[in-house]
């Protein structure tokens, strides 16, 4: 069953096995059009990010609604939506390996033959060097973004003086081309209340006007401030300052992002991505669904119940448990279909090697259609 | 770099890409004797889960050293290992939709007419009428275990009296054979002294002798009683009312494991599977190393770090950030490798394609096999 399952095209979703990660493609395409005439709308780019599918035909129709081009965060990422055809794709993480960058190198010149673009991250001046010299002495093959720390304390550039070295580095390699800055919040994205990311973004943005000024102020230009996720990206777009967008799970929607406070000025957007799963045990007060953490990444919490009064209480490799949310709720029966909505999207998408696309909803909608899940595992 | 990256074997250790899955083979052999070993000085049957490596060749090996067979948790790991070559196998679970249960009755017959078997767990009177119709006829197919709900609150048969209408329905059947009692408490794996699991065990074994009882009082054998994790395997195997161990885990042994306090009567595991992974970043207070929860299942906890002064203070889905233990310990370079030790080996080898086995220590060694995880992704 790793083959994709090309035999369900046409039948009805009821046909699905269990554990299956399904897509609602109608609830899918309002999310993919809410977000391109958001940035249509307020004139700022939109380039995915494809580690959330890691599919390169969802990427193909995000750039065809208009984004410019994906973000990815590994090297091998890259490489698999680059196989598969897309060919404007920024990796907007760090590579120190050599031997990786070789990789990296390779690819930028493949792209380029073809008329797209490799970008790539950095945070060190140490990165910069390694990067230059596995490009060798080519003309302006790959753009490359200085990673701030904008307050995840994570990847980045901690002090803003030390920004300077590195992108005057980067201006004495004529195969690099510095492209801007890189400033994404990952936390900020998960904060519960619009005031908490609010807050948050206010010191990204401080941060990243900073940077700008140092940076300009020696004569070298900021093209372009990327980053931003589904949690806060019309507060980047507001500042201004960004002229691009990152966000991903907006398409797909997961359950952790639909704790939080809805921002009045983001679009709404749908749940999409669901594990359909069966009822294969029932206990007096419990019952057990076939699709565990090996199904739906719990990272972010235990999944929702699609339309039950039910909630998720423990989940295991292979085993959900659901209890009734009130007391003396029915449970459901043995055998009977359940919907999960994912806690986290992007390592749930991850652990399938494919999505079944369902139209006309997930009662009694047919199937049109198996996605490749084309970078899956690609950690490398 | 999905296909297994056969090019390094006979390289050393440091050519393997991060992240990367290695197994530590001296110290896997060593693990694998140790409970061989302790299952035949004890006259305990063992048939580890291989829900955990989820590898034809890693079962081959337990096998060779005295397993009676392995258990999987799902049809699809049954029909993936038995395809490369795995013949004794126990779906330690329930499988409850009819198209399944047709797969099922097709892998029984196919291992019966090669000299190997199949077993299955039920809880539900309609578990076993279902299992029954799939199989026809035929006599003498399958094993059937029934599981009791011994204390974890998942699967298994809740009230004792239940259990003998299914055994009885069972004996009806001339395709399935009552082959006994599957008794598993996965909670008690992990409770951390050995007073806790003592405590926890005694409540297991007081519903097995009850059960049996129950069922031999009518007329009905039950041959054996199957279970035991990694945690507990001692507690079941002195009680001497069960035949078989289930353990796994120990092959590899888990961060998470590594945290019970050790029960003087099982023998002593080490760690034998890490990441492979480098620092990627550096910041003033913390590093940050190219393997993040798509690369290590942290359903268990973060994972530990071999042999350095460091801990896992947060995980995002291709980074995990680490800190000093001490406030003045030394942070690593840029590019320095570090091995981590995963919270919990199951859903983290779900994760690979294939496992790197490194002969001669991770300093220093070669690489000598790649292990393909056959049954990766088999949810199914």
């Amino acid at each position: 069953m790793n083959q994709p399952p090309e035999q369900w095209i046409g039948q009805g979703v009821a046909e699905v096995d269990t554990p299956a990660l399904v897509i609602d493609l109608d609830a899918m395409e309002r999310n993919l059009q809410r977000m391109a005439s958001y940035a249509s709308q307020h004139r700022v780019r939109l380039r995915p990010h494809a580690k959330m599918h890691k599919c390169a035909e969802l990427a193909r129709r995000q750039m065809a609604a208009g984004a410019v081009g994906v973000c990815v965060q590994k090297t091998g990422e890259a490489e698999a939506l680059a196989a598969a055809g897309v060919d404007d794709i920024y990796i907007s993480n760090e590579v120190i390996a050599p031997h990786k960058l070789q990789r990296v190198a390779a690819l930028a010149r493949s792209l380029k033959s073809r008329g797209g673009r490799l970008a790539i991250a950095v945070d060190a001046l140490a990165g910069v060097e390694r990067l230059a010299q596995a490009l060798g002495a080519a003309e302006n093959m790959i753009d490359v973004f200085i990673e701030l720390d904008v307050g995840h304390g994570r990847c980045g550039v901690h002090q803003v003086e030390d920004v300077l070295p590195i992108a005057q580095a980067i201006a004495t390699h004529s195969s690099l081309r510095l492209a801007g800055l890189q400033a994404y919040h990952g936390g900020a994205q998960h904060l519960r209340s619009v005031h908490e990311r609010r807050a948050a973004l206010d010191q990204v943005l401080a941060r990243v006007r900073q940077t700008r000024q140092l940076v300009t102020s020696v004569g070298l230009a900021v093209p372009l401030v990327t980053g931003a996720g589904s949690g806060t990206f019309a507060l980047e777009t507001s500042s201004g300052l960004f002229g691009e967008l990152q966000a991903g799970s907006y398409l797909f929607l997961d359950a952790d992002y639909a704790r939080n406070e809805p921002d009045p000025d983001q679009p709404v957007f749908e749940h999409a991505l669901f594990v359909k799963t069966q009822v294969m045990s029932v206990a007096p007060s419990h019952v057990v669904v076939d699709a565990g953490h090996k199904s739906h990444a719990i990272d972010s919490g235990l999944p929702g119940v699609l339309a039950k009064p039910l909630r998720a209480v423990a989940c295991s490799d292979e085993h959900t448990t659901l209890k009734g949310i009130h007391t003396n709720a029915q449970l459901p029966a043995l055998g009977e279909t359940l919907w999960l909505i994912p806690g986290h999207c992007d390592p749930t998408v991850n652990l399938h090697d494919w999505m079944v696309g369902v139209r006309g909803g997930l009662d009694n909608g047919k199937v049109e259609e198996i996605f490749r899940v084309d970078a899956r595992g690609r950690l490398d």
